[in-house]
């Protein structure tokens, strides 16, 4: 296929009609120089960054479908961690080829989830090159509302969206055994855009998890100068993990990556609005810990066995989802 | 070089004062999941991305000073070409290995051209992989007043700023001699940002020449529903394409990509501005042709030679700076 049908195509499969392109703020959309949009009044722009390479940030073979779901997943997380409402994205595609099956399938799974959120694609590029996804995601938020990394303070309740651990188990059991049926646990992960919208104004700080619990939590507590610690059976997980040995266990839910959950710090004020949120976004919420004055993150079981985690620094070149 | 310490050094190469940050509007930087950036009141925000592949965009080899000057420019080239007022920018940086050198470079060259343009780097994210620089600028424009492709009309001026030809000149020296002193034309293009902002208001279209003159040329008139002529003897070309063969000459002029210049139209009534614009601006500006009617595009020497240039499709897969 051609450059000039390749965009042709992304271009139809993505239409938006004028009146959603409208209600969106779009003045103008794809197939120009750049794209123009009206950020309404009473509103802040959020943008967030993310790529995602072929065989680092997703297994060689992965489904275009799934490709294109969890590059904007992955996005819309960063929009949830920052309470945003997210609107409109730019795509740059690099393909080493351009295959008519592989472009109808990569902008169904685009569109499967962009039109949950109303997220409309603005623009992008298509280039030759190795299998890469880079995705720029703008969302709204009201002036000051953004939820943030610093802002946890000691005593504040650490509650964590969803369950942990299950995607970076899922891609170990890729690698044993070539095939898993709880797969979409790794390709495509839930972004929790509504209940960020519902924690600004009560949240303290919050952050999605990208890079593990631990690592993740570690930027809060850096970000917010004090540490936490973990009550390690509260950590919910998915039934994947059931079966293992606790320590096992643990080290998905501590140190896997890819879940895509928020992590939030929630002054126990505000404890009673777990329940609602809950119930109002469809997802668990579980209280995993505590926020402390001491540095350093404390993980324990409750009989008080004291846990470190095998990849507790998860210091790796490969995943930065940092914007 | 570890992740974290990548991104210290990217944040800390580019860190802009508190006072340059409340200025550029930017309420939230680099160091959380998403950026949030003020939107000032009657102004719309303004979106392109391009992706720059090594060995595709730029020769295996280039400086990363260069890699990054130029992903930058092409960014804000397409700014120019909207009239928008460059703001922020996001960057997805793509790296085999992470060497302190290489990325020092890389941040210099950024910012060479950064700061020239008031632009600020908002977020991004790094990741292992084949060496890739993924950007999007964000800008600002008055309502109704941006730069499009559509609009220009039959008895309009076809116009050019700078030369045209250059860069593609410069990659074939490359690729025969393995040096050239002109390569500057191809790795450091000007985007033409101030242009730009004069020609709102004015142009009747507007695009930057990424893919080549005819190329763009031809996007115009496609958006535009009409055609044009260009008089080959107007193009404008840099003194590397001197002493070269008429029609050499205007293979390149007419076919080569990356110069990054604006082409535009203009109704004769304003003929007057070119010289002030030139003059505000300090880039020439030539007039190379006519819109008409008839569509399709005729390239005629003041003697009436016609000339089809070799590569007048310009289909090909390695590039599209469409946003």
């Amino acid at each position: 296929m051609k450059e000039f049908q390749l965009i042709q195509q992304i271009r139809q499969g993505i239409s938006v009609s004028a009146t959603d392109k409208l209600k969106s703020g779009v003045i103008l959309g794809i197939g120009d120089d750049a794209a123009v949009v009206e950020v309404p009044a009473g509103f802040h722009l959020v943008a967030a960054t993310d790529t995602l390479n072929a065989g680092i940030h997703f297994p060689a073979g992965t489904l275009p479908y799934d490709i294109a779901y969890k590059c904007l997943a992955v996005n819309l997380s960063d929009m949830a961690a920052m309470g945003a409402i997210p609107r409109w994205a730019l795509l740059s595609l690099s393909l080493p080829e351009a295959g008519q099956q592989w472009v109808m399938s990569f902008i169904d799974g685009f569109n499967s989830l962009a039109n949950i959120h109303g997220v409309v694609l603005i623009g992008g590029d298509t280039t030759h090159g190795p299998l890469s996804v880079s995705l720029t995601a703008l969302g709204l938020v009201k002036p000051g509302l953004q939820l943030m990394r610093h802002g946890a303070n000691p005593g504040d309740l650490l509650v964590v969206s969803g369950t942990v651990g299950g995607a970076a188990r899922v891609l170990d059991l890729l690698q044993i055994e070539g095939d898993c049926k709880a797969r979409p646990l790794l390709d495509r992960p839930v972004p929790r855009v509504e209940l960020g919208q519902r924690l600004t104004g009560y949240a303290s700080s919050c952050i999605d998890i990208s890079d593990g619990l631990l690592a993740d939590l570690g930027h809060v507590l850096e970000a917010s100068g004090c540490g936490a610690h973990i009550v390690l059976e509260s950590l919910p997980g998915d039934e994947i993990l059931s079966g293992l040995e606790n320590h096992q266990k643990w080290n998905y839910q501590l140190s896997g990556g890819d879940d895509y959950e928020l992590l939030f710090t929630l002054s126990p004020k505000h404890r009673d609005m777990l329940t609602t949120w809950s119930s109002q976004s469809g997802v668990d919420l579980s209280v995993i810990g505590e926020i402390e004055e001491e540095s350093g993150i404390r993980c324990k079981s409750s009989t008080g066995e004291v846990f470190d985690p095998e990849n507790s620094g998860f210091e790796h070149f490969q995943k930065n989802h940092e914007s």
